[in-house]
C-alpha cells in the first residue's frame, strides 16, 4: 500500500491536536495518546482512536501496537523526559518515521541522538514568519526558497492600481516576477501582460529578498504621504 | 518615520522569544516582558530591553511607556487572564496594533472583543502545515493561495530526471506551472524550456490542489516499485 496511512500522535497539546485533526480530516488512521483523561475526551471525536496513557510506559505502547504505525509524531516539549522516552520507544518498537517537536537546541540534539527522523521547532518557525510579516506590512505570506530568494504575497501599491502588468514591467523595474494574482478566492496563474491591477488584488511574486524588501519600502513610503 | 520600529513582546515562551529575536535581528527596537526572572535573563542579550513584570499590572506597563510602541505582541496563551489583560492594557495605553496568540476559538473571540487587531493560533497553523507535509511526502513547503490553489516545493520524480521542462510539458501533462528550480541554495526563476532536471533539484510549482495531489500520487507509486 502506497504512502503513509497509520499515524500515532503522542501528546495532544495545541500542536499535537492540530496535527492529529488535520491527518484525520484527510482520511488517515490516527491514534491519539495523552496522559490527561480530559484531553483524550476532548479529541476523541476528531481521531480514529484516543487513548489515555503515559508515553514513557513501554508496555502500554507495545500493547497499543505502536510498532505497526507508519509515523509517530512526538508533540510534547515541556516534559523532556516524556518526549525523549516516547521517541526511543517508538523507534525501538519499529516505527519507520518519528517526527518530534523540540523545546530548544539541546533537546533537538538529544532527540536526534535517540533516533528521531525529524526534529522541528513549531513555535520558532511560525514566530520567525510572524515577525517578518510584522516588519514587512504588505507581505501576507511567504516561502523562503533559499537564503536570498523568497516567494511572497503582496498587496497592490497605490501607484499600481488600474495599470497593466506590461506598463508596470515589474521584472525590469523591481526585479520581481509575478507568478499569480488572487482576487478573493479566484486565482489567475501566470497572468498576461494586459492584466489590469485592482486595489484589492494580491500578487504572488518571486524574487531576491533584497528586491522584495525594496517593494516593501515603496509601500511604506506611500503610508507616510 | 515610515514603518513599524518599536515592538513590545509580552510573554517570552517559545513563540514570543522567536518573534522577539527575529525582530531584533532585523534591527527593530524590542522590549521583552515576562513575569519570570530567568526567562528575562535568558533573552536579555537578544533584545533591546528585557524587563521582569506582570503584564496584568497596568501601572507597571504605563511606567514602561507601552503606549509609545507601534506593535504589541501578546504571546501568552495558557494564562488566559494575563493574555486578555495585556491586550486590554496595550489598547488602552494607545498601542495601534496588537497581535495576540490564542489557545482556542473562545479565547480568540474574547481577545477580538477587547480590541486585539489580529489573533493567531501559531501551533495550529504549523500543525496543519506539518500534517500536510507528512501526508504528501514530496511536498517540502507550501503556500495556500486559496481554497483550491497552492504553491508547493516538490522533489524531482524518478521519471523526470535528465529530461528538459519542454519534454515534460508539466502544464499540459500535470496542470502545474514551474515557477522556479532550486539546486541547493541556487535558484533559477522561471526556468527555460531547455532546463534539464536533476534528481536533487527542487521544483517550486503552482497549481490547483487537485492537480498537485496527482503529482504526489505519481511519486508515491514510484516508492512502491
Ligand atoms: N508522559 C506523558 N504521556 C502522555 N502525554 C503527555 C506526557 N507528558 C505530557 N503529555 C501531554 O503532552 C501534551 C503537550 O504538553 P506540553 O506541555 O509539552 O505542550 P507544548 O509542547 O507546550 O504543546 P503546545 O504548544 O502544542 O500546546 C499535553 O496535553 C500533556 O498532557
Ligand atoms: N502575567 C504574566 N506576566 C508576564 N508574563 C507572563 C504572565 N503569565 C505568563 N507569562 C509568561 O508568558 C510566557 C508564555 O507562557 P505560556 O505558558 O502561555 O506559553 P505558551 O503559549 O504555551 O507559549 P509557547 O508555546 O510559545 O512556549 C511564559 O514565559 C510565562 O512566564
Ligand atoms: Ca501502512
Ligand atoms: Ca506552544
Ligand atoms: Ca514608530
Ligand atoms: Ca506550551
Amino acid at each position: 500500500m502506497a504512502g503513509r496511512n497509520d499515524f500515532v500522535v503522542f501528546g495532544l497539546g495545541k500542536f499535537g491536536r492540530s496535527v492529529a485533526e488535520t491527518l484525520a480530516y484527510n482520511g488517515k488512521e490516527v491514534l491519539a495518546i495523552d496522559i490527561k483523561e480530559e484531553v483524550i475526551q476532548d479529541v476523541a471525536d476528531l481521531v480514529t482512536h484516543a487513548v489515555q496513557a503515559d508515553v514513557t510506559d513501554g508496555d502500554a505502547l507495545k500493547a497499543l501496537g505502536i510498532g505497526n504505525f507508519d509515523v509517530a509524531v512526538v508533540a510534547i516539549s515541556n516534559n523532556l523526559q516524556a518526549s525523549i522516552m516516547a521517541t526511543i520507544l517508538a523507534k525501538e518498537l519499529g516505527v519507520p518515521y518519528v517526527l518530534a517537536k523540540a523545546q530548544n537546541e539541546i533537546h533537538k540534539r538529544v532527540l536526534e541522538k535517540v533516533g528521531a527522523d525529524k526534529v522541528i521547532f513549531p513555535e520558532r518557525e511560525i514566530g520567525t514568519r510572524i515577525a517578518n510579516n510584522l516588519i514587512s506590512e504588505n507581505f501576507i505570506d511567504y516561502i523562503e526558497l533559499s537564503i536570498d530568494h523568497s516567494i511572497v504575497e503582496i498587496e497592490v501599491v497605490d501607484e499600481w492600481v488600474s495599470k497593466t502588468l506590461k506598463e508596470l514591467n515589474m521584472r525590469a523595474n523591481y526585479g520581481i516576477n509575478v507568478m499569480a494574482i488572487r482576487k478573493g478566492e479566484e486565482i489567475t496563474i501566470t497572468p498576461g501582460a494586459d492584466f489590469v491591477l485592482q486595489a484589492s488584488d494580491v500578487l504572488v511574486v518571486i524574487g531576491s529578498n533584497e528586491d522584495l524588501r525594496k517593494i516593501n519600502v515603496i509601500k511604506k513610503d506611500n503610508y507616510d504621504k
